[in-house]
């Protein structure tokens, strides 16, 4: 295993970097190869790449998920160390909230909907741990999944509005290979969900496909996805939009470069998934 | 004059700056002896010192207050660099929150009381811009004056929770000779009032005085306080209280160092001021 260095502590953080800024990957743990890339993204792109390790009391709105929340730091660490981290940060509860704490970091209007609107609470959890990872490890680049499309965006605006250091890079989904998103909640799939799951990859596929063919308007759009996620009767579908990428509000006409966004349960499991969409050519425009 | 380099944008400031971490001077100008005095400090304790100036439109609940804000760029500038400041940081109002901003830094509990309910928003806007200011200079130490005492409390836990950079230096308040604590706000006082205003400094200090001679009954001490303000029958007391300092909650009996606090109206002028106090000798320790 290559050499990884485990700190726990702001000032032994600190001490490991000496003064370097590095790359940061915020994570939970739970790695999957979507983290794997994001820490190798890093370790191309600087010296030094810092892993964080936290699963976050503050971002659970449901106390038995934080529970039932894998956590496996050796594990981790040496998938972290294969990837090309070089530091795997993981703090305990009482060095990110010492007893006291009282800030919280909200971000209006785009926290409102989609998720936010299913996990009160959810992405101001997100924004202030967010906030004080980066103030502790002052990075040059943070790395951030697509997947989870709605939090990077808020993300990206807490991370602009409060000058946070550095620069924010979203990084593209990486799927299975039948398309699934990975995500630490697939391992939580029934073998018989698991099979049924790349139909919300093939429904945002299909409308893609549907905008590249010139359809522009997002409820036939739309619908299109919902026909696919039909073929899978115990889909449960929480939402299916297309969105602005920025504001996240549902779009009525496709006109300009957006985001279609879906959160769909399997067998108990919510799973979210997003994929870029834009209007395609037209047959007055060949 | 002593030469000050005036910036506006945080391109502009981190280029003056090239890197050195500086001491930081936040303050919304129409500056007073008060603001020159954390200038001083910063400016012996640091290699290069910032003084921002901007009138925080998010801070104010009155936008009346806002519009009438004194606005003296060119005089402040000056003043600021009589004192030793070698950067003033002036940013317009769309470089401090640019369109789609939407991002706020709340305190819970601290905010609730005193100035917060009276002025609903205030510190919220406080948290955010100071956050900001922060994130922006990187300073190695920040000045704040302990005339707004939960204003610095608050910015103190903040600073924590966030690990926002540097150090947080509060400075004691700076009085005129007669007792009353400078503010901006004092410019407002007619000539009746700000003949009258010294009362309130002299009711902080007969609280002190009886905690001194062995008082410990909160509401003992600040009945001596109300008594002092009574001698001024145009004074409107907001509120008078003995707090602990860290949660700024009321205390029932003085067992350990606190503070005094008051905020008095004269003439439709709102003045705050504050005073350590603390357990004296009691009969029964001589």
């Amino acid at each position: 295993m290559p050499d990884v260095r485990i700190v726990h502590t702001v000032p032994e953080l600190r001490d490991a970097l000496a003064g370097v800024r590095p790359g940061l990957v915020p994570t939970m743990g739970a790695l999957h190869a979507g983290h794997q890339a994001l820490i190798r993204r890093s370790a191309a792109e600087n010296g030094v790449t810092v892993m964080t390790l936290f699963v976050n009391p503050t971002q659970f709105n449901d106390p038995g998920d934080f529970a039932k929340y894998p956590r496996t730091l050796e594990a981790d660490a040496r998938a972290a160390a294969a990837a090309g981290a070089d530091i795997v940060w993981a703090p305990a509860a009482p060095e990110v909230y010492p007893p006291g704490f009282a800030t919280t970091v909200t971000v209006a209007g785009l926290t409102d909907r989609w998720e936010g609107a299913s996990r009160p609470g959810h992405f101001a959890g997100v924004a202030t741990v967010v906030t004080i990872l980066l103030n502790s490890a002052q990075p040059l680049r943070s790395y951030f999944g697509e997947k989870d499309f709605q939090q990077l965006q808020i993300i990206r605006r807490m991370h602009r509005d409060l000058v946070l250091p550095g620069e924010i890079v979203g990084f593209p989904t990486v799927r299975d290979t039948d398309g699934l998103a990975l995500s630490s909640r697939n391992a939580r799939l029934s073998s018989s969900a698991r099979a049924q799951a790349p139909v919300i990859h093939r429904a945002l596929n299909r409308m893609t496909a549907a905008a590249r063919s010139g359809e522009v308007r997002c409820d036939v759009l739309v619908g299109e996805g919902l026909a696919e996620l039909r073929t899978v009767p115990d889909a449960q579908v929480d939402y299916l939009a297309i969105v602005d990428p920025d504001t996240l509000e549902p779009l009525g006409t496709l006109a300009r470069p957006a985001r279609s966004i879906a959160a769909v349960t399997l067998d108990g499991v919510r799973l979210l998934d997003n994929m870029a969409i834009q209007p395609g050519s037209r047959p007055w425009d060949s």
